[in-house]
């Protein structure tokens, strides 16, 4: 099976060896710290690294297993039965889940090709409760690779300043970038204020670690520290100190720099291959970073449909309505080209244009 | 401060040097598997080995971040609102926060010196609603230290399958056992059918590698990984590969000796140094194992004030009340003689027998 769902690197990207070195390191030096309990919010070297690098306390930075773990926080501190939450649409779908559990009212936000149109999240305050908050992903977000603009990003720390209104700013691919300037966080042009940051190692040095971040306001971060206290005592410290160790070698950017160029290769053979196999209707997104290519089909067949052929025929990626809220999507699909190498997502995009061509009603 | 607060190994226990040639070793063979995303119930390898020693299938045994992590994933699945969940009382305080926060009607229930009176539980199932399950600690009990004796244990498993009780038997101190035969778990003696059961790593090997399992029915168990999926995607294997090849390595059993060996010291010396300072009318429990003595003082003083004057004083415990889900626990406290020193332990006890004495009526 060729997979373009698994938003995941390539095993090619993993730097197995350094980190087997660095946990070994982290280990003999600090194991009779690390291999205790603690704080709940995490190891502390690893929170002053982050902290310092935010410009916030320590106490304002909470390491979770892998950054989901930290929106599960979030959400459970925040959400009641019938709370409103506002979404992109499309948005990264686990998080849809989580807040269907909880009893959430999601409100999807329109997005267009500059990423969530801000007023659209002042339309969205104007027509019910307070949100209890905003969740969004300014940069080359999961599904839809699209980029929220400075002018937006400015127009959001704004928002969020006037309203009153948290937002979440999940930012996991922000630096795995293939080309053009890096763009300022909301985070930072908000000076923190009314925004929260989550980020993440998974994609920079490797998912297996589960090692998430949150910068929270103070109150909510000893709130959500004392939640994870609660659920497991303490998270791993010894997958975080490796992470440290790996960061305090130098070994970050340089690592950084090799996975990136080998994903620029994987997105390049992904928007390629679209270009060449797609209908002429179709369109898809061109990121500059990240993981995952859009691509809507205006005159069909339905995502489902088409996964069921293309799971057939060797090929398999996520349908579009897995990341809208309600019943939207069926025409798109989300593909990823990080796990994949560049023949498979080649040989992958011609059977779905293959699909699609057999599909197609016999217009000429 | 010496603390007979904190239920942790004593930094002497741990294998550092070990465990970080493990991490190193472990990473090195199956970095290419381990740091990436895989199934939410836990490194397969590890899930294999547990399975085996219980007798069941992998799908059944799924690893969490420490075993309250486990905890908290079966209580959000069992537990709504005004849901019955019967404790022993005292029982351990993390629990019971838990089914606190989720709404639970938590039944205590009678304990003597041969643990839970299973009488006492089928009273309670008859009070009431069906219970969502019992939750039981059978071996070297925190907070008390008791152990339900052999002809209890064949009892209790008898109660589960006539009430269909679900009962979750939660056995981390088993192995912590310095002296004496070990008992079949309910677990055994029920031949797995209504009784789930919990243990970890955190006494054996290290609570900082964060590695607990549960062995629980198979739908359960389906239900249960689908939670922790959507909760962390996947937890950190890294740390459950480095006790696997802990295990593998032969290091287990002879670690467990060497712990217990330095952990039997310390029972002993908090043992004579209670004989010795402890008023006449105090009793205190004799574990075999486990972490924890338990102190009742009937002609007081109350255990808030005794802590409060002995946290000036330079030692610390927990109060009896912070065990028990009512108001019960005034006389008593828990002494954890795990993390400090045989030294430390007289110089402690020493400082509260002074205060006992202190506060004592002028009786002569």
């Amino acid at each position: 099976m060729i997979s373009f769902a698994r938003g995941v690197p390539a095993p090619d990207c993993l730097p197995v060896e350094e980190l087997a070195d660095c946990a070994r390191a982290a280990l003999e030096r600090d194991g009779r710290s690390i291999l205790l309990y603690g704080p709940g919010g995490g190891y502390g070297p690893l929170r002053e690294h982050l902290a310092e690098r935010h410009g916030v306390e320590p106490s304002r930075v909470l390491l979770t297993s892998g950054s989901l773990q930290g929106f599960v926080f979030l959400a459970e501190q925040l959400v009641e039965p019938g709370t409103r939450v506002l979404v992109e649409a499309p948005t990264y779908d686990r998080p849809l889940k989580i807040l269907r559990r909880l009893g959430a009212e999601i409100v999807p936000l329109e997005m267009d090709d500059d990423g969530l149109v801000p007023e659209a999240v002042e339309e969205a305050c104007d027509a019910g409760s307070q949100p209890a908050f905003l969740y969004t992903i300014p940069t080359f977000q999961n599904p839809s690779g699209r980029t929220l603009s400075l002018e937006r990003r400015r127009r959001l720390a704004e928002v969020a300043r006037e309203r009153g209104l948290l937002v979440l700013e999940d930012d996991p691919y922000g630096l795995v970038r293939y080309e053009g300037e890096p763009l300022p966080s909301v985070f930072e042009l908000a000076a923190g204020e009314q925004v929260a940051y989550a980020s993440s190692f998974s994609k920079t040095v490797a998912p297996g670690l589960r090692v998430g971040w949150f910068v929270l306001p103070p109150k909510l971060a000893g709130e959500i520290e004392a939640l994870a206290t609660s659920t497991y005592i303490s998270p791993p410290y010894p997958t975080q100190a490796t992470i440290l160790e790996f960061l305090r070698r130098g070994s970050f950017e340089p690592n950084l720099e090799r996975v990136n160029g080998l994903l620029r290769e994987r997105r390049d053979a992904m928007l390629d291959a679209l270009a060449r196999e797609l209908p002429d209707d179709a369109s898809f997104t061109r990121p500059d970073g990240g993981y995952f290519v859009w691509v809507d089909l205006p005159s069909g067949p339905r995502c489902d449909e088409l996964l069921a052929q293309a799971e057939e025929a060797g090929v398999t990626f996520v349908k579009g309505t897995d990341f809208f809220p309600g019943g939207d999507g069926e025409g798109s699909l989300r593909l990823a080209f990080s796990f994949v190498s560049p023949e498979e997502i080649a040989e992958g995009v011609s059977v779905l244009g293959s699909l699609l061509r057999a599909a197609a009603p016999a217009a000429l």
